[in-house]
């Protein structure tokens, strides 16, 4: 898409509008372990005004879209050890703590009936939604019912007092993302585990930080883990939230840029997932960012047969062309 | 070791002094699918006036035992789910019911901070111990640190108001035997799995019944479970708890047949465990049994290395000629 922009101005024009360096990460889906350190190695190389990223999603058909905010992330994993081999549960069952039963009690304690998470300290750092961000996300055209059909929830479940979009895209979660004890093949085994393991990750949003939620989460799960367990607390990996304004001129840039490429003006809007390098960017380089890309939901990103839509993939290369003539404008 | 004293019998005297019919049973480890059946099936060629069976420990070395009480058992499995694939916890988190998180809040549910089970009706049956059973327990040789600290425990835990011997052998039981969700393997993926799973027993203890307890338990789980979640229970398999009276005849003449194989009274104890077969002996032929085993504690029952105590099986042999002699004089 950059590409054909590029050739066009060449073509048109035989310059760019303004100088541009492409930086190609090709370990994004690994864990993008050596991209901050590169970032960090050649600040001098990597000097700019501002870093276009072309990995978000339009919100829909139809509706180009500009996303000015992503969740951070912390992913840990716990281990439980209540005896040093897996018991009877005739012969030591009511005698003992069951691993199993205590994850369950510990992971139970994370969040309250309303879905709102106990951690002591969590939302601290929280930003709240502007009323005007509120109204924003409240005029998307967003159909729940549909949404939660397509996937096949019986009925939606987030925190008390927000919106779906709201619980997506810019308040902190605690997810279980995976559990596993003692016996779980077919039939029955009357087992009392002697381990019990959670993998477990909060989605944060600024101005949360990754090390102190996770030294809030830490503190919480030992002081409520029971005496009769080991508690192992692993610490996997982590991002920062990242966010800018609506009024940002560069954003206003690729606001009016979408708005020639695809005749018709962009919405804001969030994303629940995390692109880490966008805080690395912000963070090392000092540059801010523009979220400027026109995947639809429902390409089957990362999975079997995924596929882009011809029609935006053409809109995209016209507005990244007027993109390129916009960012010259605001210097 | 009833061979053997069978041979005693035959040497010494020329003949038995009880009529003895003998049960194989090749499939205990395996559920016993065929022996109810062939029991019911065979009712006339099966009378008899009690069962014998060596498939009990002794309380420890030097200690004989006799076996007067064994826990039922009723097996089911949970599992859930939250949506027709998994999701990824950065588009969705936050806004859908995690089945993992769900499960946890439902087990935790199943018993309060003291380890009593909530659920409605559960101890409704539960016959209380005697205060001379507990005064019998609490004589026996049993050292509640080292038993601890064999098998690896932090610290015990169980039901509040009971010691352990009374909270492994006459009190029932939750106990989760396994969990299965979501992502398991090495390293972190930001899942919401569709699907959440737990295998889970309870212990039952007379005069608690599977069929009933298991209803219970349904009633309770599909109550507390929110409506964000579908709920699927499948029952395992169960059995009945057993006791018999201390002052039973045929339980007095097995306990003057260890005093004369042993040269020391035994005592009377229970196991945890089940052998469910002995509830159908009671219920399908209205025998009583007579719970009369030599295994140590600690003889890898089961496990690699099994072995048997030689000088346990000599008195086990003697035991068992005293024992026809001891069970005829009760005709």
């Amino acid at each position: 898409m950059h590409l054909k922009a590029i050739e066009a101005h060449m073509k048109q024009n035989g310059r760019l509008p303004v100088n541009i360096k492409v930086i190609l990460e090709g370990e994004e889906e690994v864990g993008s372990v050596n991209l901050d350190d590169f970032i960090a190695a050649n600040k001098a190389a990597l000097a700019a005004d501002v870093v276009v990223v072309s990995d978000s999603a339009m919100f829909a058909r139809g509706v180009p879209s500009i996303c000015y905010g992503l969740r951070g992330l912390a992913y840990f994993q716990i281990d439980l050890r209540g005896s040093s081999t897996d018991l009877h549960s005739g012969s030591y069952g009511g005698a003992v703590a069951n691993p199993a039963m205590v994850l369950a009690q510990l992971l139970a304690q994370m969040k309250d009936k309303g879905g709102r998470i106990k951690i002591p300290g969590f939302y601290d750092a929280v930003v709240d939604l502007t009323p005007e961000e509120k109204a924003e996300f409240a005029k998307l055209p967003f159909n729940e019912k549909r949404w939660a059909k397509e996937i096949g929830l019986p009925k939606p479940f987030g925190e008390s007092g927000f919106s779906t979009l709201e619980r997506k895209w810019a308040r902190p979660t605690f997810e279980v993302n995976g559990l596993l004890a003692g016996f779980t093949g077919e039939g029955a085994k009357t087992v009392i585990p002697a381990v019990a393991m959670a993998k477990v990750s909060m989605r944060l949003v600024p101005n949360q930080d990754p090390a102190t939620t996770g030294k809030q989460f830490e503190a919480y799960l030992k002081k409520i883990a029971p005496k009769t367990v080991e508690v192992k607390v692993t610490h996997m990996h982590g991002g920062r939230p990242w966010t800018t304004g609506f009024d940002n001129a560069w954003v206003q840039a690729a606001g009016r840029a979408i708005e020639q490429g695809f005749g018709r003006s962009p919405v804001f809007v969030r994303e629940g997932g995390s692109i880490p390098v966008v805080s690395t960017f912000q963070e090392v380089l000092g540059l801010p960012s523009v979220l400027f890309g026109i995947g639809l939901p429902g390409e089957n990103a990362h999975a079997p047969n995924e596929w882009l839509d011809l029609g935006n993939f053409h809109n995209g290369v016209l507005a990244s062309a007027y993109l390129y003539k916009e960012l010259a404008s605001v210097r």
